[in-house]
C-alpha cells in the first residue's frame, strides 16, 4: 500500500541521514526489516557490547597461563602469578566468539549476498572465527594442556576489522610497502656488502694478539651480519669498532662509512619515503569522508522525493518540508545540529525543497561548534563591580602563575637542601608550612575567580577546570594531613599513621603542585601551539595506535609461544644484568611487551638488542634473531617514521595557518580534522553523486 | 679620451659578465685600476692561494702541541707524537695572517669605503685578524709556553668568511634560531618538571634496601637532571629505570611518559620546525643567484650601450655586435658556452642588440650540458658488425653483472667455509684459482666492450670508467701475485714475500671485487634514484658541511683547551672501558674529534654521553658537562635535523619529478641545483634590475 511505501521511504531517509552523519557507507539493504536490523546493529548498545567483547578477548592474555602480571618484576620478591582453572578463560572466549558470530552474520546479511563475495574483510573474519573455534575445541579436548594456541595470534584481527579507519590506514600503509621494501632491500645490500668487506678486513691473522676484532665481532658470517645490524641501530656503536680502532685509527673509516651511509642516509630515506607517501593521506581520507556524507544526504533526498505526496509534474524532483521534518524528528543526531536545521527549515518560506536546498540545510553538520562562554554575573554594588574587574582581569591569572612558580622554586630549594640528609634528620615543618600557605592562596584565587566570573563561566574554561580540580584535591590532602598528623610545628616528625606516612603525603602534595604548574601552558603562545598539535596528533593517530596494538599483540603472543621455557638455560643472572625486563623463569617477553611497552618502544628495542647481542653469543635459537629483527624493523623503524611523518604533516599545516591572524585567537580550539582541511576540500559534483547512487546494490531509484 | 672611455666600458662589461657567470655581486669599484685588481683577485691563482692558506691554518691543529695524531689510539703501543719546535707553526701562522691581511685589504678597497662600513663580515674579519696577531705576539713573547691560545678558536672564521654560500646558510640557520630556541626552552621545562617529579618520586626512604634508584640516579638535583638528560638521548635507556621497575612495575609509567613526550614528540618537533624553515631555503637561494646573474648581464649591457659608437638617437639603447664579440673574447668562461654564444651571435642578421636580445644570448649559460656520447665505430666486416651488436647489447652488461654476483657468492662461500679454520690450515688455492678465472672474464668483458663501442664511447660512460679502472687494478694485482708467489696449485701456502703476504693480496683482490659489484647500481632504477639524490645532497650540503667543520673545529679546540691535563686523575682504565676514543694521557678529545669525527658524530656523541655519565659520578669539572650538552645539542640534534630536512626536501622534489616520463631516462645526470628548480623560478623584471643598477654605489649610468 501507499502508506507502507511512504513509511519505508521515510525510514530509508532516516537511515541514510544517520549514515551521512556517521560517515558510513550507504551500500546496505534498504527493505523495512533490514533497516530495523541496521539501526539496531548500529545502536549505541550494540556497538558498545561489540567493543566490550573485543576488549575482553584481548585482555584475556593478561590472566592466561604464561602471564607475569605481578606488581614487581623482580623474581626474588615476586609472588607466583594467579593461574586460572581450565575452562574459565575458555568459556569467556566462547562467549566472545558467539558475539562475533552474531556480528559477522548481521554484517554479511546487511550488505547482501553479492557484496559479501567482494568483501575480503568479511571473508577473513569468517575464516578467523572458524579457525578460532576449531582451535578452541582442540584446546578443550586436551584439557588446556596443548602446546600451541593459534587463536591467540588471531585475536587482534577482531580489533582490526571493527574499525573502518584502521582498515583505511592499513590500506594506505600497504600502498607504501613497495617503496619501503626497496629501501629495506637497499639496506640489505648495504649490509651484506659491508659484511663481506668486514670479514675480509678483520680476518683471522696468524698473530693471535692482533685479531681481537675478529674474535669479538666478525668470527663468522652470522656474527659479522649481527654486529653490523646492531651497529645500524647504534646500540653497540663505539664498542664494535674499538679493537680495530686501537690497532689502527684508519679502520674507523670503515665504520664511519657504514654508519653515515646506513644510518644517516638510508634510514632517513625511509623517513622521506614515508613522509612523502603520507603527505596526502589525511587530506584524502577526509575527502572520502566528505563524499560519504554528501552521498548519504543525496540518497535521503532521492528517496524522499519519490514519496507519493510530491507532485509528479516537475522536471526537477522536490521534497516536501513536512516529510523532512518527520525524518529529522526520528533521526538520531546531535541536538544542536537538529535544532539548527529545524530552525532554518521553519524560517524558509516555500514548502518544497530542491536538491541543492536540501544539501544546504545539512551543511550545519560540517560547521564548527563555536563555544560560547556563559556571561559573567552582573553585580549591582559598585564594590563588587570593582572586585569583578580586578579578579576577572588577566593580570590576576598571571599573578597566580607567578605564585605557582614561587611555590615550585621553594619546593626545589627544599629538595636540594634535603638531598643528602638522612630521612630521620629531615624536618618536614618548613615545607609543610610553606605548602599550607600556598594552598590557601590557591583556594583564595579559585574562590575570587568564581566570584568574578560566576561558577558557570569559570567552569567553561578547561584551564580553570584543571586548576580548580587540583586545588580541591590539594585542599583535601592538606586537611586530611592535618586531621591525621596535626598542624605543622618546628621539629614536626610524627610516626606513621593511617594510609600514608606524613612524608608520603607531603611528597604527593608536592607532585600535585608541580603538576598544577602546567596551567601556564595556555599563556605561552608557542607552548599552546605545541600542545594543540600534540592533541590533534593524538586524535589522528588513533587508527595508527590501533594498528600498533594489533602488531604488538601479535608479536607479544608469538614471543610467548616461541620463547616459553626455551630460554631457561640462558641463566637468570646474565639476562637480568642486560635486560631486567624479563628476569622470570618463563622469560615471558611477550607478556612484558603487552603490559608496559605498548607505547614505550625505545626501551624494549634497547632490551631486545641487548638480548639479540647475547643470543649471538649463546646461539639458543635462530628464530629469536629473526623475530627480533622483524620486531625492530616494524615497530621501531616503520612506526616511528610514520609518527614523524604525521607529526610533520600536522605541524607544518598548523604552522602555515599560524600566519593567518584569526587562528590562535581566544576562541576555544574545537577543530576536527575535517575542519582543518575545509578550505582545500573539493565538493563532489552532482554527477558523481548520482552515478554512485545508481550503482547502489539494493536501492532502485525511480528515475 | 674617448678611446680610454671605450676601453673602460669594455673592461667593465667583461667583469660584469664574469660576475654574472660566477653569481657574484656587481657592487664593486668599476674604475680601470680597480677592475684590474678585481680580476686579479678573482683569478684562479689568487683564489687557490687563499684556499690553500685557509686549509693550511686549519691543518696546523694536527701538528700543534696537544696533538695525538698517531697510527694507533692505544696508549700502550703508541709512540709519542712529534712535537714541533717553537717558532715553526708560529711562522707558518704569520705567513697565513699576512695573506689574510692582503685579502681583507683588497676586499675592503674593492667594495669601497661606504660599503665597507655596512659590511659586518669584513669588520669581523679585521677584528679577528687584529686579535689573532696580538695573540700571536703574546705567544712568541712567552716562547710558546702560554696557557691559552685564543687565536686557535678564531681560526674557523677564516673558512666561514671566504664562502658566500656558507654566509647565506648561516643567515638562514640564524633565522630559525628563535623557533629552535622555543623548542629547546620547552625541552628545558619538560626536563626540569620531570626532574622535580623524579626527585619526589624516588626520594630517599627509611628502608635502605628500597632506594636503589635514589642512590644510583636521583641522589641530588644535578644527578637527577643528568640522568634524565641522558635518558633524553636514550643512552642510558633501560638501565635508569631498572631499579625502580623491579620494585614496582608502575614506576615505568614515569619513564614512559618522559620518553614519549621528550624523545618522540619534542625531538621530532625540532625536526618539523627545521624542515619547515628549510623547505624554501634552496629555492630562495637559487632565486637570488638567478637575480645576480641577470643583474650582471644587464649591467654589462648598460655599460656597452654607452659606448660612443652607438647612435644616440634611439629611445631604446642598443649594443653593437662587434663590441659584444670583443667582450666575449676577453671574458673568462666555459668554452662550450662561449662558442655557443658566438655561434648564435654570428647567425643573427642585425648588428644591434636590444636588452632582451642581449639577455637571451646569455641564456646559454643556464642550459644543461647534454652530454653526447661519441658514436660507436662502424665496422665493414659482417662478422665484426655481429660482434658489435652482441657485445654492445645491454644483455651483455647484465651477463657481466650476473658473473660479478657469482664471484661475490663464491667469495662468500669460501669465507664461510674458512671462518673457523686456523690461518695455517687455510688453503688459498681454491679462491686463487676462482678469482683468476673471474678476473680473466672481467678483462675479456672490458676488451669486448671496447671493441664494440670504441674506446672513446666506452670511456664516456662513468660506469664503464669505474669498471675498467677496477678491472685493470685487479689485473695488475693478480699478475704481481703470480710474479711473487707463482701460479696457484693445491696446497698453495707460500711464505711471506715482498710487500704483502699472499693472504693479504687475496684479501685485497676480494675487497676490490666486492667493490666492483657496485657497478650494478645504474641498472636498478630505485638505486639509481637514491644514489643521484645522495650526490645532489652532497652538492647542496657543501655549505652545511663547511659550517659543521667550523663548529667542530671550534668545539675541538675548546675541548683541548678545557680538558688538557684536567682529566688525568680520571684513570685510564675507566675511560678506556667506556670510550676508547681518548685513552691518552692528555685526553685530547678535541684532537680526536678533529681527526676522525668530522663526519661521524653518532659515535662521538655516544662516547661523550658515556663520559658525561662518568663525569657525573666523578664530578671533575662542571664545565665539561655544559660543554658536552652544548656539543650534543648543536652537533647531534640540530645538525642531524638539518640533514634530514635537506634530505626530505631533495628527495621529495626528486620523487615528484619521477612521475614525468622524461626524467630518469638514459640521458646522463648533469643537473645542477639551478636546473632542478628551473620550472618554478621567477625571472626578475626589467624594473627590478634597473632599480638595483641605479643603486650601484660606483657605477653612474648615463640615463
Amino acid at each position: 500500500g501507499t502508506g507502507a511505501d511512504n513509511d519505508l521511504y521515510i525510514n530509508q531517509a532516516i537511515v541514510f541521514i544517520e549514515d551521512a552523519i556517521q560517515y558510513r557507507s550507504i551500500n546496505h539493504r534498504v527493505d523495512s526489516k533490514s533497516l530495523w536490523l541496521y539501526r539496531w546493529y548500529y545502536s549505541r548498545t550494540c556497538q558498545w557490547i561489540l567493543s566490550l567483547t573485543i576488549t575482553l578477548i584481548l585482555a584475556l592474555a593478561f590472566i592466561e597461563k604464561p602471564s607475569s602480571l605481578t606488581l614487581t618484576s623482580d623474581v626474588r620478591y615476586r609472588l607466583p602469578a594467579w593461574n586460572p582453572p581450565c575452562g574459565l578463560t575458555e568459556s569467556i572466549e566462547l562467549l566472545c566468539f558467539l558475539v562475533f558470530v552474531v556480528d559477522v552474520s548481521v554484517k554479511s546479511y546487511l550488505i547482501g549476498w553479492e557484496e559479501f563475495w567482494k568483501n575480503k574483510w568479511l571473508m577473513a573474519y569468517i575464516l578467523t572465527l572458524v579457525v578460532s573455534l576449531t582451535d578452541w575445541m582442540v584446546s578443550l579436548s586436551f584439557f588446556c594442556t596443548e602446546v600451541v594456541r593459534v587463536r591467540r595470534i588471531l585475536r587482534p584481527f577482531f580489533l582490526l576489522q571493527n574499525s573502518s579507519m584502521m582498515k583505511k590506514t592499513l590500506k594506505s600503509i600497504n600502498s607504501t610497502l613497495p617503496e619501503m621494501a626497496s629501501v629495506v632491500l637497499l639496506l640489505a645490500v648495504h649490509l651484506s656488502l659491508f659484511t663481506m668487506f668486514a670479514m675480509l678486513l678483520f680476518a683471522r691473522t696468524k698473530d693471535g694478539q692482533q685479531d681481537k676484532e675478529w674474535v669479538k665481532y666478525f668470527r663468522n658470517l652470522p656474527d659479522s651480519l649481527t654486529s653490523l645490524l646492531v651497529l645500524l641501530t647504534t646500540a653497540n656503536n663505539p664498542d664494535v669498532m674499538i679493537p680495530a680502532y686501537s690497532k689502527n685509527r684508519a679502520y674507523s673509516i670503515f665504520f664511519i662509512l657504514f654508519t653515515v651511509l646506513g644510518n644517516l642516509f638510508l634510514m632517513n630515506l625511509l623517513t622521506a619515503i614515508i613522509y612523502n607517501q603520507f603527505r596526502g593521506y589525511l587530506l584524502k581520507s577526509v575527502q572520502s569522508s566528505l563524499f560519504r556524507r554528501r552521498l548519504g544526504i543525496r540518497a535521503a533526498f532521492e528517496v524522499l522525493s519519490s514519496l507519493r505526496e510530491t507532485p509528479a509534474n516537475a522536471q526537477q524532483s522536490y521534497v516536501s518540508v513536512g516529510a523532512l521534518l518527520q525524518v529529522l524528528q526520528k533521526a538520531e543526531m546531535d541536538s544542536r545540529c537538529k535544532q539548527a536545521i529545524m530552525r532554518s527549515l521553519k524560517m524558509c518560506s516555500y514548502d518544497q525543497l530542491s536538491a541543492t536546498q536540501f544539501q544546504k540545510l545539512f551543511e550545519e553538520l560540517d560547521k564548527d561548534a563555536i563555544k560560547q562562554h556563559p556571561p559573567s554575573p552582573e553585580y549591582q554594588s559598585h564594590f563588587m563591580q570593582k572586585m569583578q574587574f580586578a579578579f576577572g582581569h588577566p593580570y590576576f591569572g598571571y599573578l597566580g602563575n607567578v605564585v605557582a612558580l614561587a611555590n615550585i622554586i621553594s619546593i626545589c630549594v627544599v629538595l636540594v637542601l634535603d638531598a643528602d640528609k638522612q630521612p630521620s634528620e629531615r624536618d618536614d615543618f618548613f615545607l609543610g608550612a610553606i605548602n599550607c600557605f600556598f594552598i590557601l592562596y590557591y583556594l583564595l584565587e579559585m574562590l575570587l575567580k568564581i566570584l568574578a566570573m560566576g561558577l558557570k563561566r569559570y567552569l567553561s574554561y578547561p584551564s580553570n577546570r584543571f586548576d580548580g580540580l587540583l586545588t580541591v584535591i590539594l585542599l583535601v590532602l592538606e586537611i586530611s594531613t592535618f586531621a591525621v598528623y596535626g598542624f605543622p610545628h618546628p621539629g614536626w616528625r610524627p610516626e606513621f599513621m593511617g594510609l600514608l606516612s606524613l612524608w608520603d603525603m607531603v611528597r604527593l602534595v608536592n607532585m600535585l603542585i608541580v603538576f598544577r604548574f602546567l596551567r601556564i601552558i595556555p599563556n605561552m603562545k608557542f607552548m599552546a601551539l605545541v600542545v594543540t598539535t600534540l592533541l590533534d596528533l593524538v586524535k589522528n593517530l588513533r587508527a595508527f595506535a590501533g594498528i600498533l596494538v594489533v602488531v604488538f599483540y601479535a608479536f607479544a603472543i608469538t614471543g610467548i609461544m616461541l620463547f616459553q621455557g626455551a630460554a631457561v638455560p640462558l641463566g637468570n643472572a646474565r639476562i637480568t644484568a642486560h635486560c631486567s625486563v624479563a628476569p622470570t623463569n618463563s622469560w615471558s617477553i611477550g607478556q612484558t611487551t603487552l603490559m608496559i611497552l605498548l607505547f614505550f618502544q625505545a626501551h624494549f628495542i634497547y632490551c631486545l638488542l641487548h638480548l639479540l647481542f647475547l643470543l649471538t653469543v649463546n646461539l639458543i635459537c635462530r628464530w629469536a634473531k629473526i623475530y627480533f629483527v622483524a620486531w625492530w624493523l616494524i615497530s621501531s623503524v616503520i612506526w616511528v617514521n610514520l609518527f614523524v611523518a604525521l607529526l610533520l604533516e600536522n605541524f607544518i599545516h598548523k604552522w602555515d595557518r599560524r600566519c593567518h591572524p584569526e587562528s590562535l585567537s581566544d576562541i576555544e580550539y574545537q577543530r576536527t580534522v575535517e575542519l582543518m582541511f575545509r578550505d582545500v576540500l573539493e565538493e563532489p559534483t552532482e554527477e558523481e553523486l548520482m552515478e554512485k547512487l545508481h550503482q547502489h546494490p539494493h536501492l532502485q531509484l525511480c528515475r
